[in-house]
């Protein structure tokens, strides 16, 4: 099996340099996974990953086989159970406009796009409250150039590195109130230009939420699933991306009529 | 924001055509997903998704919330459960060989990578039990290249077809019994010749299991699990890939501790 390391646009340029004079034809277009480094950007689901305050339930794994068969070999399976909202996982854009993508929907060009990583945890380690602000998105591109359309943005907070302390990382751990947590996020005017102006493919951050922790009224949600823009929700490892050149490749599971759900989130980065 | 559209290697290309005289620096690497078609490999989960008759439960989602809130917008959230070895999913390699991977632990360079599709589809057809041979694989080789190390293989029957008729798609429907299941995959020589001496990545099917339905010994699984090779099941799509040339991304939910679980799988196939 032939495993090119160029793209079309590669094979295409290789053709034009020597004048269209290769002896040999255009090899296929492919993509050499080994040419990039693979981020995890994912928490694992176990007994601690934290859910919302008002969650009726968090994961749960429970044993259906371990051990010995009578045939001689090992086997070993589970069952599992969880809200779809708590640990890495999808917001879609269901979740916050009726009649809008469900989690199976959401299309996978939105989840599989050239990443931009916009650092505020300088900001956020001084404010637990603060919210991403037009004026950053506008100072980040200055600096990295215009986001394009089909992006995913992810924010990054340091918040991750908090993880898996509920009181710490929502902050506030009071059993079934959801009114006093503090972490940062994106702000409504970061959100509107992201999602309004530049046509992102998703908006990401490594918290609790793609709005505040003292937001009452969830705007950033309601301004990305109107526009079918999907959330990606307590993602990990931001610290491991350059500000551009990694692709994220986010898959949630595939929930019939999911509102979101678990996600296994990665990010693919130049070595 | 730069999204370019060359690899390290056709940066290197351009600069070797041009004599090094380029007067910009290189493109930063990475690479671009509008050069791929995305071919989602995965079944949705539903109260349809299939199980193994012996599994106690299949796929449940309960709604939390949906609808207006006082607030005035629209919200909706699920909570769900299932076994984890039903509908697209993995198989981690401790489903069959103690001590090894859980499925928050399988190397990601595993899960994404170049892919070959061995087509049984007309041998399947007119046998329910056919399994891949080694002689499949020799000639599948011989038309297409060696399988490199670290390829996802995967095993095309038209099984997906089926899905989610019980009695096609598991060849049986009594309850509780799985000792009367028909369906192809892979055979004991194929499975030592791709993971013993080929060292596939991960190997994958259209089917329920990579051992086919009449199996009583599993050797399939134990001989991948050993290997540390994870597997792939009840995947779908796959007469959309060509025999090689695309790459598979293959990303199960992280449970910690997990022998296997809901797998969103997807292949990149440049277009
Ligand atoms: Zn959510
Ligand atoms: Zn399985």
């Amino acid at each position: 099996m032939r495993r090119p390391t160029t793209t079309i646009a590669a094979s295409a340029l290789l053709a034009a340099c020597t004048g269209g004079q290769t002896a040999q034809p255009a090899p296929r277009a492919g993509f050499d996974p080994a040419a990039y480094r693979i981020v995890d950007l994912t928490h694992a689901f176990d007994a601690r990953t934290l859910y919302w305050p008002t969650s009726p339930t968090g994961f749960r794994l429970d044993t259906l086989a371990a051990g010995t068969t009578p045939g001689g070999w090992y086997y070993s399976a589970n069952a599992f159970s969880a809200p779809e909202h708590g640990g890495t996982h999808l917001d879609a854009p269901i979740h916050f406009a009726a009649g809008h993508a469900t989690a199976d929907r959401v299309a996978l060009e939105r989840l599989v796009a050239p990443a931009v990583v916009i650092d505020v945890s300088a900001k956020a380690a001084s404010d637990a409250d603060y919210r991403l602000t037009r004026q950053d998105v506008l100072d980040f591109e200055a600096r990295h150039g215009a986001i394009r359309a089909g992006t995913i943005v992810l924010l990054r907070t340091g918040w991750s590195a908090r993880w898996p302390d509920r009181r710490r990382y929502l902050g506030d751990d009071t059993p079934n109130d959801a009114s006093k947590l503090h972490f940062p996020s994106f702000g409504e005017d970061a959100a509107r230009l992201l999602v309004g102006e530049r046509k992102v493919g998703a908006i990401g951050a490594d918290v609790a939420s793609i709005d505040f922790g003292q937001s009452k009224d969830f705007v950033v949600h309601r301004v990305a699933s109107a526009a079918d823009v999907p959330g990606l929700e307590n993602l990990t490892a931001l610290d491991a991306l350059p500000p551009t050149g990694a692709t994220v490749i986010a898959l949630p599971m595939k929930i019939a009529g999911g509102s979101g759900g678990p996600l296994r989130a990665i990010a693919l980065v130049p070595r």
